[in-house]
């Protein structure tokens, strides 16, 4: 039988969806050319992986520390086992040692990757008869809009500087937003080197948006995968470490700091619920209808990994952060170096995490992608999915995390001359209109 | 803060989710009673089970059919993939060898067990706008009723007998549903051994099942994880082997076969939609703003497992079922034997899967398993949790797999006594109601 679109859920329709599938078919079609597209940690960190040796070391952690028998350990592995995961006291002495926080392990739930932390905390707090909507900045990471739509619950954006979401716009939109009804319960955000925009929110910042959280009565959804690129003097206390009123939900991944192929990931949601338990306890109940639970055999990579290196990735993180802001200054000085003749071109300066934005006098279409990739060898991502008001159009976002140096070096020299041959030379512009 | 259970989502209230935390506690606090609780494989498969192995064989795979150099095998293990999953090479030859289905790679999605596939494909099929309602049969596994109930898609109840979901009944259903504009979408159905009723549907009422969704235009999603018990002589087609009219969508686990703690299931969904693509590529889509993908590294140990037995599990699969057959045999005998003095309480007589339905004449509620655990030492699963119309009240379902034919035996010998002193002696029934 052949399915109707209109019978298939609105979400499919939805370009944040089809997008990255494009992106992923033109990589492959074009392996050669430099690709600023994957937000994916640098390859180097994996060479050194050893999946047998993590089992091993969480095995014997359960042997040791927890009195189990050998037999009792290797069925942990194995088995089913309990949705909120078989981790989450690693987990929880990490979180203490690496970050500052404090969370007992009943208030964590393992999630397969921040994506479906984020998926559950969004089910678990919107209804479809109690109205209400998620603000998130704008540009925004396109996995929380994603999960939102598909649970069609509205997104309101916010503007965004490069300190962060606009409290004064958020704080603006909460009133109008209460007063049509639709208040906002969430505010999803990203304090550290936010993909895309790269902004970073100062402390006083964070102190002031759980404020206004306590004030509107909406939960902060802190997502930090990118905040352990800050070298040691830049790093700044998450939000959840500065809550004092439990009005924040924080949701974090081992893509990052282990590896993505593990899918584990995390969400801390130690508030009580009215007539019992937590939020955690819901969110675990709501995963094993998604997924039942996270692979123990994953969880336990995880845990004997971060085990390995005595319960803090502190020493790891650094040496990552000190790559990944080496790729990120090596990436601005290029652009530098080839922008004394672009006056029509602009892009931002973060201080960290993996990614610079940059704003064409043309749109930066697939169509433009397609050029970039067949003629000049380079490739980067078109913005629109990112933008929530159709401002992305002319923007496109440039990746530093996957590539080498001399790759970074070589990468924008191309992207220059795609830029100075197709886009700012007279007569060229491969046909599109300027921006409006 | 605190969150009001009324601005959490409705699922969360929902028996379903709640009985299985329930049963968890009970099971820990009791940990030397015999329980016929899990529907678990039998631990003993496990023994043996080696990831290290699996993994080298499936890089050696990598590396052998696919000219793959060791550094990218590996780096498929470690990094992000496609939504749609590294391994559907190796499941579909799998399916082709095992299970006489032909589907090509592109038509599967591999998922994080199958709980993840039904979940998907319900949120694809359903949209807020187009009314519409899924069928399972009564009794039924939770795990779709519960994915159901957390997109807030309605779940009609059709009777079920010893040879699965009743065709006439379910015919009317989908003319009334039709007539009231809540049409039937989707059947769930698990033709073999279902969890928990042990019904199994006979080739001709499976044609039956195909030729009704063609006539009253609904999709089955057929999930057969109990399918492989069935000794080479009982070996029936599934659904969608006999397919010939695109109906069917068939959901599959490796959870039995290989073991749970992988968390890798599958989707066949090769049905086009009318604007391009199929619904496969849209599940694919879907599972990336749920879970992004399925961990390629346990993806890799299922994968290099199926690669170890030649991509067939025909022969480990032979050694199972005698395994699970003999464990139901025993459950039924043992029953049998203690049973000449007990004629108000019924049970059926399943030929496969891993769980016995018996129907006491008091409430089998979680007061009554307390009693059970705490002084008699065994353990059960009330039913009131598998039946959408209340009628699993007095039930309880016993499942073999996890069990040693001896515990079996003794486990029976306790729920003898239990029955004996505690439901069937005159004065006792501690206090409840007879059924009315």
């Amino acid at each position: 039988m052949r399915l109707a679109r209109s019978t298939l859920h609105g979400s499919l329709a939805d370009p944040v969806l089809g997008s990255v599938s494009f992106l992923n078919e033109i990589m492959s079609r074009y392996p050669e050319a430099i690709s600023f597209a994957p937000g994916a940690p640098h390859p180097e960190f994996f060479t050194t992986l050893d999946p047998h040796s993590y089992i091993e070391r969480f095995l014997a952690h359960l042997r040791q520390d927890k009195g189990y028998s050998n037999e009792r350990a290797r069925r942990l592995l194995f088995e089913y086992g309990p949705s909120r995961g078989i981790i989450n006291d690693i987990v929880a002495e990490t979180l203490r040692r690496d970050e500052g926080i404090t969370a007992g392990p009943s208030e964590i739930v393992s999630t397969v990757g921040a994506q479906e932390a984020l998926f559950l905390v969004l089910r678990a707090l919107f209804t479809p008869s109690t109205r209400g909507a998620v603000a998130v900045a704008n540009p925004c990471y396109p996995g929380i809009v994603g999960a939102a739509r598909l649970l069609d619950i509205p997104v309101v954006p916010i503007p965004e500087s490069s300190n962060g979401i606009d409290i004064d716009r958020l704080a603006d939109t909460c009133s109008i937003a209460a007063q049509a009804r639709q208040p906002i319960r969430v505010c999803y955000t990203a304090p550290d080197f936010a993909n895309p925009g790269g902004s970073r929110m100062p402390v006083s910042t964070r102190h002031r948006l759980i404020e206004l959280a306590e004030h509107a009565d909406f939960l902060i959804l802190e997502d930090n995968p990118y905040g352990f690129t800050a070298l040691g003097h830049q790093v700044l206390p998450s939000l959840k470490a500065l809550d004092t009123h439990e009005r924040v939900i924080h949701v974090g991944t081992f893509a990052k700091t282990c590896f993505p192929g593990a899918r584990v990931g995390y969400v801390i949601a130690g508030q009580e619920v009215d007539d019992g338990g937590s939020l955690a306890d819901e969110i675990a109940a709501l995963k094993s209808m998604v997924t039942v639970n996270t692979a123990p055999l994953a969880q336990a990579v995880v845990g004997g990994m971060l085990m390995a290196d005595g319960g803090t990735f502190t020493q790891q993180n650094r040496l990552k952060a000190a790559r990944y802001q080496r790729n990120l200054d090596c990436l601005l000085t290029a652009l530098d170096a080839g922008s004394k003749n672009w006056p029509e071109i602009e892009w931002n300066r973060p201080v960290g995490g993996f990614f610079v934005v940059m704003r064409l006098p043309v749109p930066a279409d697939l169509a433009l992608l397609e050029i970039s990739a067949s003629e000049y060898g380079v490739l980067w991502t078109p913005m629109d999915q990112f933008y929530l008001d159709g401002t992305g159009s002319h923007r496109l976002r440039l990746s530093c995390s996957y590539l080498d140096v001399a790759d970074i070096r070589r990468g924008i020299a191309r992207l220059s001359a795609f830029i100075e041959h197709k886009i700012l030379a007279p007569g060229f512009g491969h046909g599109v209109a300027p921006e409006n």
